[in-house]
Formats: structure tokens, sequence, C-alpha cells
């Protein structure tokens, strides 16, 4: 069994806790390849553990009952994952192909550890682009008075594919609060600007009449309010009056790009943990 | 005459400002150093120029006379400085250290040419670190009750001492529209946020709450609107969940005495010019 | 006549060089877009210059004509180019295809502006990914016999094409100095380390086991001698402990490819000028 | 008792260690506030640990009694410190003031838990700037001749004061094997290059001779070869061909000041293990 495990949990802060994990991986003959440890303000503790499968002594199906009555009595959110077993990612797009081209290619090279077992957009034009990896493209265009039901046969689908994590590489559709809810903490937004600057729409218009020396892009799980969920990683570039309109929106996709690919790379090794309106990064 | 002329410029853009500009210092036997230009997308043009002192055939006091036809001719805002006479500066601080410190320290090593004839704060703490440097340091407090009297004094100081440039140094008053107007683009303001996110009060505490992973600081021209006026430098630096709000005051303390010494010296050496509520920066 | 011109010029500094520029530019009704100067420590004279081509009272055919009696006066090395003129652009590539991608997406965003007459590899493994933007590509395998030959036919291929630029996107062959010779200039080549740090074959493991904490990309005009020649841009990565030679290698395709596409696109644009064994680049 | 504990481990890596050590304090009532941990490509494996000092079982005289087995028992080289008992930081210093006032400054704000019981130079000149803190000052002049009665002067102060940090702040002297080795992984250098560019003499002159568009700076743990001791932290600055090479110098004290700051931080918190010749650093 080459497969290693990946263990994250989170509970309310106390002695031992440490201790407690990593003796019952010990108990088990389990070897930590790594740890990463954090207790926030709010005295909540969050771990992150590297397991080797090779050697571990309980099996896939015993680790859930062998480890829950430790979880439940230190009241701990707790997920594992192993290695062999590629998260499931679905992309949603519209036009703009800069994000899911930078996906498609770090995916091929072997950056983005996932299947992606489907690209959906509300527009035809990228299907070319899509299919030519051999994944398959739904399009499922979207009208004021479609939009439900197409977010609703969108739903469908993922759930068909048992997705596990859905990126929003530009999507230019804003969601219900009930595919949010389906996906929290599983969905990722990058939007086009350093929030909380410039949350909404036409971000790069508004930073070159504001007239500002820096524009950068955020990734974000998506929550109920536009804009303001967890934030998972920014980054910015340096503009000067040279700039125009254009110019921000060609560096833009160059920042957006980089930091959609990081946050989806953290997320399919399970490096973040969701702290409230904050996240955890374990890197 | 060792001394050079930087002339600053701009109109409305037309054919030939370039020609007739260098044209009419070569008429005079002048060298230009450097020449930087910019049209913006109004269609305002906008040019600076370093001319050698030495063998230009215009004295100081011919200068203006010689010009102004031009000038006129194309409707120019201009401005004419000469590198043997600094400009007098003037900084305002309150009870926070770092920017001034480090304004000093560079004017010490001679990163800032300028005079400082005074240092104005409304709290007396920073007078010795400021006398150890030589300068006169003039402690104003103020209270709800005096703050219109403490500013005419302020006002009336910085007259006195004929200052051509205002620094605000973390100074935590907000200043009145006759202040503002009085030292209009001559007035500079560090910001501990990056705009326009975190305007306002306490932007590494909402910053915090707010779970960004970059913080940031901002110089601008201060203008009636808070922290709204044009923007001359921005920079930011990385943070992590890790980071408590004392971290973060302490990472940005780093970025914001960074932010307003390049600002600082930008203005110094005659490199930004104001355009609307934009900057025209050339570095 | 819709097209700008571009005119870049250098020579010795004097008195009067911009003057006569823009003199000679007005006196044929020319509207200049932008310019850029600098006066090297050596003191040459480096000038940019965009003039409109709408109005202006030189046709091509005649700019050269009447440009060469100032030029010759001056001794300057000038070259005009115009915007509806795209340069012909060739990419040399081997079996890594990070930046030859970056390069084919950026230009089918428009971002790059060129003609791509043809991709040249000794190995055949990127032929779909070029052909599918219908771009001949070649396959001119190497062998250390055939490797003169294989250059010779490299050269013939870009002589028959009448490229323009030259770029090495990752070509794992060094050329010799006859190849050097023939696109001095014009040969851009992209090195995984930042230079003179790290020239020379597999960079990112010597990195690693130097334990630096940055890793970086340089991109330079290529030079008789090994990674020497005038360097472009230059970019970094923050590394840790943590970063294995793999990880060195994934976060070092990042920076390659944006500086090499940077510094692609601003020589398209004509912005920079080669001083010596340094460049002067006018963004 | 509210002082905490910091325990750093490296030994070879084996399975339970984590929990080894986790146990240890719990078994003490111990309360782990962070724990990094990290296992080397060579099987080595680190980890740092905090634990709250209230409540904590062993007292300051009886932990090393009760950890000694364990340690003994998986070959650790360990080393624990008390956050109520600031290291002991010398500073030894030129005539090149910046990182020196930088350091004290960010001592002054708190930044640095550390004492500074002495500053010693070579020359007389930043004597003022030094007492002015509080701190005794020792003018050591140097000659050719005096050289290593000097450095013998030099190592009586500091172990005098029983020194437990050595950090060279642009102090222009090459220190011979004794005095490195009396202060192995203790002795910190800030280097003006991003190395291993530009090790030795004249950094800035010889960047700019070579066109770099990126300089920067290091600081590394000194061993007998010059400037290729274990790095700690290195960052950059870009630059243009407008950058003389006094502008670089300027630009890069702004960079060699950070790196230098934070590189001290890390150590005086005990955040830095030596790998051979590389750092593991746990931010």
């Amino acid at each position: 069994m080459s497969s290693n495990l990946r263990l994250t949990v989170s509970c309310p802060d106390r002695k031992g806790l440490i201790s407690a994990l990593s003796s019952f991986i010990s108990m088990h003959d389990g070897n930590i390849l790594s740890a990463d440890q954090y207790v926030s303000d709010e005295a909540t503790f969050f771990m992150r553990l590297e397991i080797e499968g090779e050697g571990f002594g309980l099996s896939r199906d015993e680790f859930a009952g062998a480890f829950r009555p430790l979880a439940r009595r230190h009241g701990m959110d707790w997920h594992v994952s192993h290695t062999d077993t590629p998260k499931k990612m679905a992309i949603l797009v519209s036009r703009y192909d800069h994000c899911l081209t930078d996906l498609l290619w770090r995916w091929d090279a072997g950056e983005l550890d996932a299947e992606i077992p489907l690209v959906v957009s509300n527009h035809p034009d990228l299907a070319p682009r899509v299919e030519a990896h051999g994944i398959p493209f739904h399009h499922l265009p979207v009208t004021k008075e479609t939009k439900a039901e197409q977010e609703s046969r969108v739903l469908d689908l993922l759930s068909e594919n048992e997705v596990d994590l859905v990126v929003l590489a530009r999507y230019m559709q804003i969601l219900t609060p009930k595919f949010v809810d389906a996906y929290r903490d599983r969905l990722i937004n990058i939007h086009h600007s350093f929030l909380p600057a410039f949350a909404g729409a036409d971000p790069y218009r508004r930073a070159h009449e504001r007239g500002v020396k820096t524009i950068g892009a955020t990734a974000h799980y998506v929550s109920e309010e536009l804009d303001a969920g967890p934030i998972i990683h920014q980054d910015v570039a340096h503009v000067s009056h040279r700039d125009t309109v254009d110019d921000l929106v060609r560096l833009g996709r160059e920042v957006e790009r980089r930091v959609l690919a990081r946050s989806v790379r953290l997320h399919l090794e399970d490096r973040i943990l969701v702290d409230g309106n904050r996240t955890v990064v374990f890197e």
C-alpha cells in the first residue's frame, strides 16, 4: 500500500492534542511524514498530518472506526484523504480563457493532482480548448429567465460526477446560496482585484480611475456575500500612469492565473483549513 | 554656475510640443540631461526636463521672462526648480516614530535633497529624536476645542519657514480644507493600507478581521476627501494566518516607511506631476 | 495611413540632439506620441520615439532618405519600424513546453505583436502543440556529429522566413558564434537562474545544493560567452527549505515564462537598446 | 512562572519522534503553543516546540535531567531557551550605519527580543549613535599588523559579556577560522548581493558592470569559506539602466537592512536550525 494519508483536524484547543494525535498514529505503527499545527487567537486548534501508508497498521476501511472515538472526545472536525485518490475537480468558465488554459497546462504538467471529469461553461467558445485535453465540455447557456434551471443542471452534473472541488475560473455568473451551500469551502473563485478593494464588477476600470499604482488578484472560497468569503491567497503587480485599462487587464491576467493555480494546488493537497471567515494555510 | 534646472510642464497635447520645448533650450545653448514625456488618455501632455546649468544661456532671473511667451501660447502649467536650491520640507508627526526616524536617517545619509526647517507634532514625545538632528521641534498640542487654533498656528509656522512640501509622517489629525488647499499637491500623507481598501481608521485591525493575505501602504497627496487623493506609490507585504494584528503593525511599518520615503524623494526631484486625481511619476 | 513609426537612435551625446530629432519630425508635420531618452555614464545618447503615421509628411519610402543626413551628422545608429509590420519571430525549443506554451497563448491573446512563421525543435514532441496554432513546426534532430549541419539548416530556415527575432524558449543547444553573430541583439534566451549566479547547466539543482532562499530567471541577448550577454529582465521567487529540486523547477517555470514573455514583448515594441553588455529598456 | 520554553531538536528521522516529544511534554502537563516539523531529503528530523511555562511540571533546573534520556535514545541535538531570558546579542560594525541604525531602531521598538551588551567597531564614527541608546561602544581599530590581536580582544569582549549571537552589520573585516568556530551558527553576516552571485568585494559595482536588472542582499551564518555559509534569508530589488552604482548602493541599503533584521529576529526566536550548509527556517 503505497498511498499516504492526509489528516486534517480542527477543534477547541486544550492540552495534549498533539500528543493524542501523534500517539494514535504511533500506536498503529504509522510514520508521520509532515506535521503542521496552529492555534488561533480564539483558541481553535488546527493540525494537518501526512502519514506514510506503507507500514501503517490501519487499513483505509478501519481508519474512521479507530479514529472516531478520539475525535469525539475532543470535539474534532476532521477529514482524511488518500494520495492515491486525487480529488475530482470541476472548472466553471465563461469566455476568458487565461485561467482555464493555465490550470489545464499545469494539470498536464503534473502540478495539480486531480481528476477533471468536466468543464462547464455558459458559452461554447472554449469547447475545443477543453476537449483537446480529453475533458468533457458542457455548454449550458444562461439567460435571465433560465438562470435557476441552468444552475440546477450544473449542480446535477457536479453531483453525477461526484465532484469534490469547484473552481470558478472567471465564471461570470453569480451563484445562488443553494449552490454556495452545497460546495461550502470547496468552491474557489478568482477575483481580479486585491480584496476588499474593488469587490464587484469591473475592478480594472475602477482601479484605473482611482489611479492605483498596484493591482492584484484574490482567490477565495465563495460565501453568500459577493467577494466576501475566506481569502486563500493574494498577489499584486506594480503599474504606472502609462498603463491603460487594457494594460491592467493584461498584467492582471498574469496575477490572476498565478494566484488561482496556487490556491487550487493548496486545496488539492488539503493544506487549507477554514477558520470562520479566514483561512489557515499550511504551505 | 553648477546648478542644474528641472522644468516640468503640462498642457493640452498638440503637435510640436517636444520640438518647441527642446528648441527653446537649444536656442539658449542648453544641454538636456534627461527628458521624460507622457500623453494621457485625455490628451494632456506632460514633460519633465533636466537641463545642465553649466553653459546655459539664461540666468536664473531671465528664465521666466524668456519662457513665458512659449508657455502662454501652449497653455502650459509649468514649474522650474534649481538643484542648488533644495526644497524646504516640514514633517508633521504624532507619536509613531518609524516614518519620521526613517526620513531623518535618509536625510542624514544624503538620500533626500531637502532642507528641514521644522518638525511639528501634537505630542512632545519625539522632540529628542528630532533635536538630535539639529532640527527645531514644535510641540503644538491639540484638543477638540483648540483644533482650529492649533492648525492655524501650524500654518503660520509653515508659512514663516517658507515650506515647499509638508509630509504627514503618521500625523493622526485630519486637516481642514483650508490647510489642504494651501498645500495642494505639496502635502504627502502615508496611509497604512493599500488604498482604496481600508481607507479611514484602524486598517490593520480591519485587515486582520477580513483575513487578507497581503497588507500594504499608500503614499498620496492629500485632498479634501479622506484618503482619496492622488496616489503616488504603493507597496505590499505578504502575511499569513499566523500574523496577529501586532504582527501586521510591525510588518506594515516596514512598508509604510519605504513607500513614504520613496514618494518624498520623487517629489523632491520634481518627478511627480498631478493629473486630476492621478499622478504621472517619471522615475 | 494608420500605421505609426517607432524610431530608435543611439549616438555620442552632445547638445541639441532632442531638439534636432523632434524638430526633424515637426518639420515633416509629425506628431510624437511618446518619447523616451537616456544618456549613459559613458555619454552615449539613446532615444526612442513613437510618431503618429496619420498626417506625417514622410512616406515609408522617403523616411530613410530624409533622415540619413541628420543621422550621419551625429553618428547615429538608428532603426525605424512600422506598427503595421509586425516583426517575424521564430521560436527554438527542445522538450520543455512551458515557455513555448505561454508565448503561444499570449500571442493568441494579442499580447505579442508578431508573426510566427516557424517553430524549430531538435525533438518532435511539441509538434502538435505548435501546429494547433497553425504554425509550421520543423523537427531538426541533432547529434554530436550533425550539430554543424543542423545549425546550418536552422539558419537557412530563419533566413528563408526573413526572421527578425529568434527566441530560445528553453532550447537546450549551445549555438555557434556564427549563429550568434547572425542574430546579434535579436536572439533572446531565457536562463533559469538569476544571472550571474548559476550560469551554465542545471541551475535548480545547484541552487538547491547551495540552499538559496530565492530562485530566479534571466532573459538576455545571446553573446559568444555562455549566459553572459546583455540582460533584459530578471525576476525571482522566494523558496524555503521545504522546496525540493522538483519544487524549484515548478516554481521556476512560473518565473521563466513571465520573464521571457515580458522581454519578448519589450523587444517587439522596440523598447530595448543595447549599450555594450547592458540594455537600455524604455518601459 | 510566566516564561515559556522553546525546544528545538534535530536527529535522524524514525517513526514516533513527534509522539515521543509531545508525550514527554504532556506527561509533564505541558501545553504546546506551537509546533513546527520538517524531515529533510537526507532523513534528518527537525522540530521546534513552544511550550507554555504556566502549569508545566518541569522547572527550569529539572528540564535537562528529565529530557536527556529521551534525547540520547534518539541521538538528538537539542536546545532549550526561555522567553524570559533574551539572548545577548553583540553587533560588529565598521562605518556604514544603515544596518546598525535599523537594528537599534527595531530593538527600541520592541521588534527584537534581545539584550545588546555591546557594539564593537574598528572605527570610532558610530559611537554617538550607539551610546544614545545606552549601549557600550568599543572602538578597537585594526591594522594589518594588529589584526590577530584586535580579533583576540573582540573575542574576549564577547566572552566577558556572555554573548549568544554576533551580528556583522556591514563589518568590513574578514574573521579568522578561530572566530568563526567560536560562534558557529551564532554569527550572522549580511552580504550585499544575492549569493552566490557577487560573493566577495564590491558587489554593487560588479552588478552594475554586469548590467543586472535585480540586486539583492543575503543574510547567512558565517563559515570558514567567504560568503559561503548557510543562507538564512534573501531578498531583491528591481533596478534599471538609469540606476548608477550609487543608486544601487542606496536601493541596496534598503534591502540589506530588511533582510538582516528579519534574519536576526528569526534567530532570536530560535526559528532557524542549521542543516549542513542549508537552513531550516520555521516562520
